[in-house]
């Protein structure tokens, strides 16, 4: 066990994450030539795929950021853990399709709301798993490295614990109205890009 | 030979692997918009494409935990064992294309037969390479590690072997009735996520 | 902290470049068959989609050869610096947008010009994004390794600051005639890949 | 520079390499329902598709063991390797294209022997940077590592040469039958799977 596994776990899981999050790409679709100004206007028309591209590749790479930042206190793996690492996997890799729905639905008043509504549960489950990994491995410090710092391992919980909580509210917000859920989806992923809103890494190991 | 050999051979295999769980996606398509009402039946009217996504990336997934543990006892590689992995990673990355076509033709009772014969043909070809890869691996203890336990080979031989009887059992059962070979496909992706069903990574290797 | 961290967000960035500069090829499409001569005619005709790879995957190459000497000086990584590296892959990433974009319109008059500023617009983007990311890790030595030699920092500093104005000036043309900046697209991408272009490896790290 | 350049550009290789390979299958459409018996048709009618993803994932699979192979002898880079290297990637990159190619148009009569020109001379190419990529290094034992053994040189300069000529025949035949040279590019994928048909591994460093 040991190094070599968390790392072959950390490759896998990089893999997976940095295609998904490329795959995003292939929903933003090119118009078809028609006039000049049309043409404009068609590539204009497209900003919810733009937008849509940008949340979505940013949020996904906070949870990179994150998924990095977990296994860093880590110490090896088990069968257990690796399952839920793919099932967090299989959420996190279903992004690009919830998107294309978003960005194909946002400008129709009859199916946004339920776009968005899918769109925000994937998420909750995106930061179910993140939990469920996280605690698999946090409790009784089962997986963790022996100098992962007790302090920072708690401030993890507390901070994990906050991404379904967000995430279900603002799912929950589209049915009265799906722009302001899309706006809170945009705005956590600008959120966790600001410095102290995650435990700082060096915190995160015991220096003794 | 040694490490840096199974070290590039496991990352060209995780990526391979990667890619292929993470383009199941990609069939995984966006209704276009009608009425609300309908757009929500749309949604649901693909649960074949989300049960198929789940299963199949289930799968994959614990093929991947399998082939990282199986790594653990390789100890170098050799030109037919490299030929053998891209064998075995040509089936794996199959099996977008017999999700697809499963998902795609469930509903329909003059196609769906077929369907499921051909996605669990493909899960026997990628069973049998499996074995394939494994025991020319092991045979002698041609490629395996010194410290590679032999009670743990042992195992392995034996779980192994399971699995192309599993799938070729569903697959048959595809002739009298599709849903059960499907209902099976999706039990054994959940029955390998449980403890115990493979060889704990403790047991792999002699302590001494 | 340290090197395991700059070598996750490498292997993290490698994955994303890489398969952004492989997803290329999925706008290359293939024509339907009519009679034999017509097919070679269509072949040909699809000229602009083989010039746009070309182009492109050499562009995101030396991109990519630039990140992987950049990395050499960095010794660490912190929040900041990880997202700011996600906001340049986010521009990288959308590359085979831009592509297919000018691979489709650049054989009509009234949209080619539209598609060239928006394919150089994404480059100056990228290009900015190198700036910001070097920039942050450079600034007062904040991220830099201590090997890293003084003189190769002020050599990336001068090198880097040529790629917004190069593309942004090549952007600009495009708005009197596309074609001169397409030309320097592809001027770009054939320059930088002589050597001497940019500051050779060996001058990169102190001796001592 | 030494082992960690070498290891980045591998990793970057392995991951253009692994992504083209798996991309293959994306060519490899599903046909829609019919009736029962027009199904099981359909997907026999597409065996070119099949046989084409085969032999594809079978020659990118051995390129990919001989790039491995001919990097245990490379000891360090430098900025002309890396672009020459970037450049065979995007020859490898490009082999979904010819494929998806020769599967969609080996049945008719009148285009096939175009698409099968177009897939040898794809392959010409990417042999051709094979032999460009391994000379730069070797000429003079420019970036070869100390170990490398002299004979494994000579013996990988006389095996590389050998694939311009067999695939450029087997493209030059295609004008006459291009069944013949599409039945010459399957069996050089499976010649090369063979043991013995390229220098074994142990020959390649040096004992002392």
């Amino acid at each position: 066990m040991g190094d070599a596994d968390t790392s072959r776990l950390e490759t896998f899981s990089d893999g997976v994450i940095a295609i998904a999050i490329t795959l995003l790409i292939l929903d933003v679709h090119v118009p078809h030539a028609r006039t000049g100004t049309s043409f404009a206007h068609d590539l204009a028309r497209q900003w919810p795929s733009y937008a849509g591209y940008m949340v979505s590749f940013l949020t996904v790479g906070i949870m990179w950021v994150n998924h990095h930042r977990m296994f860093k206190l880590i110490g090896r793996v088990d069968h257990p853990f690796l399952i839920f690492n793919v099932i967090f996997l299989m959420t996190i890799a279903a992004v690009p399709f919830t998107t294309a729905l978003v960005a194909e639905h946002i400008r129709d008043p009859d199916t946004r709301t339920l776009a968005a509504v899918v769109y925000g549960g994937l998420m909750v489950a995106v930061a179910i798993m993140f939990n469920v990994v996280w605690r698999y491995a946090a409790r009784g410090r089962r997986l963790l490295a022996p100098e992962a710092s007790p302090d920072a391992v708690e401030a993890i919980n507390r901070s994990y614990v906050l991404g379904p909580i967000a995430y279900g509210t603002a799912t929950l917000l589209a049915l009265a109205n799906p722009w302001i859920s899309l706006a809170i989806y945009a705005g956590l992923a600008v959120f966790y890009t600001l410095p102290g809103t995650t435990p700082r890494a060096e915190e995160l190991l015991d220096e003794g």
